[in-house]
């Protein structure tokens, strides 16, 4: 069940894990305080990295894509967490409309929105797919990459709310990540909508994500007595960039060479030989789009066209001026003989399952997020009937949990974030208000 | 994963799950409104049977047994499930003692003891192992039938609070059914104790139960339009029986030929031709102890002594002095050629698994819980990517859907049975402050 996975250095690792292990009933409290402080997102998908030496989370989605990659022989974890998670959203729901994103010719992409469709209903739920698609004139039926039909129907405003024909939802699940903006159809409705508006990709900074990330970090790592270096990547941004008129470079360059400079320190402290690289990404980006490696500040001086053009823009066409610099994190994992990298899906607080994102044509210093890209579920091992097995740091489940752990981290940094844009957003109605 | 099983008869039941399946979202809201309206019990295990007419629940155990029959694989759903009962229970939870029964040499106990202490420390909690054992002097390593090690300490009392040395626990899981009574060490102590003492098998009896679950599968039959028989076994009881002086035989004939009578009703209503039959059984009775068949009145009439042995006493060698009769519902369900009967385990609110109990040795009209019964874990098919799965009542996921809501209703009849325990034993204290 566990897919095959290998990881060269696994000596401090280990360390994390025995650490996490030994200190699990601390970790869970901790957890479940945080957790009566902050509200939980409906679900999160989070992109682990693992070097063997550092285990960090490199990006936190909101709208995850990819419930069609999980072993379906999990999908009840994913019920039970959706029952959960709708008693918390609207006690009394009964219907819930599925906001996807707009593209039609991703089948894969459509057969995700068919498995959260089938979770929902596994909690007792009547669905109805909700499209933004502009001009859409009536129901669309659409078959997934799984051969099943999906029905997409335009959302229609009705004073304060929004449903399909005939369909009054109690709640709002949005799947797009709203990088082309937040709608008109949805603002300002009474039905709740998660995750909120403001989460979406139009408001949402990678940077700010990572700067409520520090913090948790920052306060796990003092309970369970680490250095937070080992679950957080060094990260620094650039606010006025223009690839194509080459606007910023010296912004850029600035901070490659700062987040370079951190990350040599922290190798040498460790002892590593590896060289040091950062990922530079649009700071609002997503689906893999506008993202490079860079070894040194010569890589951000003198791009050539095609990378320029690569990082000018990305999807929706949205223009790229805003970029995050992050400490790559090499993965030493590989699926048969593949760079891969784990990603954990959660839903509600619980870890739901997860995958390895798989890669033939690129290199443990890359973006695996990219066209290729293959997956393979990734099991729970749970059956460990013999008492040394808790014993064991690096045995599948014991990494299994040091992943969730790390996983729920990010997410709650998420949590954080969106509890801020949420406040900001309010503040900035009331100054219009009183405009 | 799922154990081939055949029904012979499959009309009426696909008539049930066709409704349950298509009134999801009502039955899933109306079971969130009765959890909020009734505490749910930590943990339950209900058997049910499947007659192909009729799916109903005989027995509904409030301190399981079997989690070691569990599939392995799903042990994440009972994770999940622990996590969120004991957010409810003692949200700064640490850690919790276990209290199992007594027997220290049935090792396939001693796995289930095992894997709910894998469960719970899954869900971040330290669990020690608190035994009642008479006279334990010091803790006593056991190996159990899946070659863990085990440690039973002694339970200790500390003023109003229990633990094991060097260990306060916050709360008091109970998986020890109390048959002998409620225990002086665990009366009366501040930490909260799951499930309830009075909910032991010195207070509560199985006629109480099913007179709570008639009360639910009634408004369950209103609100999904069925008749309640078809979810519901007839019952009816004696409260002054001896079987070793032949007393109350008078009492027991009646009402078998009452239980008999109703059932015969409902077989000519619905065509069905078998010959009733009941089933008698010790109303604090468990482990499969003090049950009979009978077909007939003349079969409790001239009991031979074999049999009036076996029903005078029962676990810990309590007498028998009450007694349940219950309508028999056949088990049409079979395993391998073999009589079988699902048994369904719930964690919080949550269906967590189940298996099936296989027995070679007896008859469709017989209790399976003897010795000689073998367990075959129940998989939760939920890879249904084809359109038309959704559609086909019978499908293993759709069973087993039928399955859940049928034991959750029982579940949620013991909820309702030990409030009333709660409160009447509230009441009698007031009532002996008084005196």
């Amino acid at each position: 069940m566990v897919p095959h996975l290998t990881t060269q250095l696994t000596g401090p690792l280990q360390e994390l894990e025995r650490i996490v292990l030994d200190r699990r009933p601390d970790i869970e409290r901790w957890f479940r305080a945080q957790w009566s402080a902050h509200e939980v997102p409906f679900y999160c998908s989070v992109d682990l990295r693992n070097s063997g030496f550092k285990l960090a989370p490199v990006d936190t989605n909101l709208f995850p894509g990819g419930f069609n990659n999980l072993n379906p022989e999990f999908l009840p974890l994913c019920v039970h967490a959706a029952m959960s998670a709708i008693e918390r959203l609207c006690h009394d729901a009964r219907g819930v409309l599925l906001v996807p994103e707009n593209h039609t010719r991703n089948l894969h992409y459509l057969q995700n929105v068919a498995v959260l469709k089938r979770i929902l209903e596994g909690a007792g739920l009547t669905v109805r797919i909700g499209s933004l698609i502009p001009d859409l004139q009536g129901a669309l039926e659409v078959t997934t990459s799984g051969g099943e039909t999906l029905k997409l129907e335009p959302v229609e405003r009705r004073g304060n709310r929004v449903g399909v024909a005939g369909f009054d939802p109690c709640a709002v699940l949005n799947n797009n990540d709203l990088s082309a903006g937040i709608p008109q159809l949805l603002q300002g409705i009474e039905q709740p909508v998660v995750p909120p508006l403001v989460a979406g990709w139009s408001t949402r900074r990678k940077s700010h994500h990572f700067h409520a990330y520090d913090r948790m970090a920052e306060e796990f790592a003092k309970l369970v007595g680490i250095d937070p270096w080992v679950v957080n990547p060094v990260f620094s941004q650039c606010g006025k960039v223009n690839f194509t008129q080459k606007d910023g470079e010296e912004c850029l360059a600035a901070n490659v060479e700062f987040v370079l400079g951190e990350v040599r320190e922290k190798y040498a402290q460790y002892g590593i030989t590896e060289p040091p690289f950062a990922i530079v990404k649009a700071d609002a980006g997503t689906y893999g789009m506008g993202i490079m490696t860079v070894k040194s500040v010569d890589d951000v001086r003198n791009l050539n066209r095609r990378t320029r053009n690569k990082m000018s823009t990305i999807k929706e066409g949205q223009p790229v001026h805003e970029v995050i610099i992050q400490e790559g994190v090499y993965t030493f994992e590989s699926v048969d003989g593949a760079v891969a990298e784990p990603v954990v899906y959660m839903m509600d607080p619980f870890v739901v399952g997860g995958f390895y994102r798989v890669h033939t044509d690129r290199g443990i210093d890359e973006n695996l997020n990219a066209p290729g890209a293959r997956y393979a579920p990734l099991a729970f091992e749970t059956n460990c009937h013999t008492p040394d097995c808790t014993g064991k740091p690096g045995d599948p489940p014991n990494r299994f949990y040091t992943y969730g752990v790390v996983a729920r981290l990010a997410m709650l940094a998420a949590a954080v974030e969106v509890e801020e844009l949420v406040e900001r957003a309010s503040a900035l109605e009331v100054r219009a208000a009183n405009a």
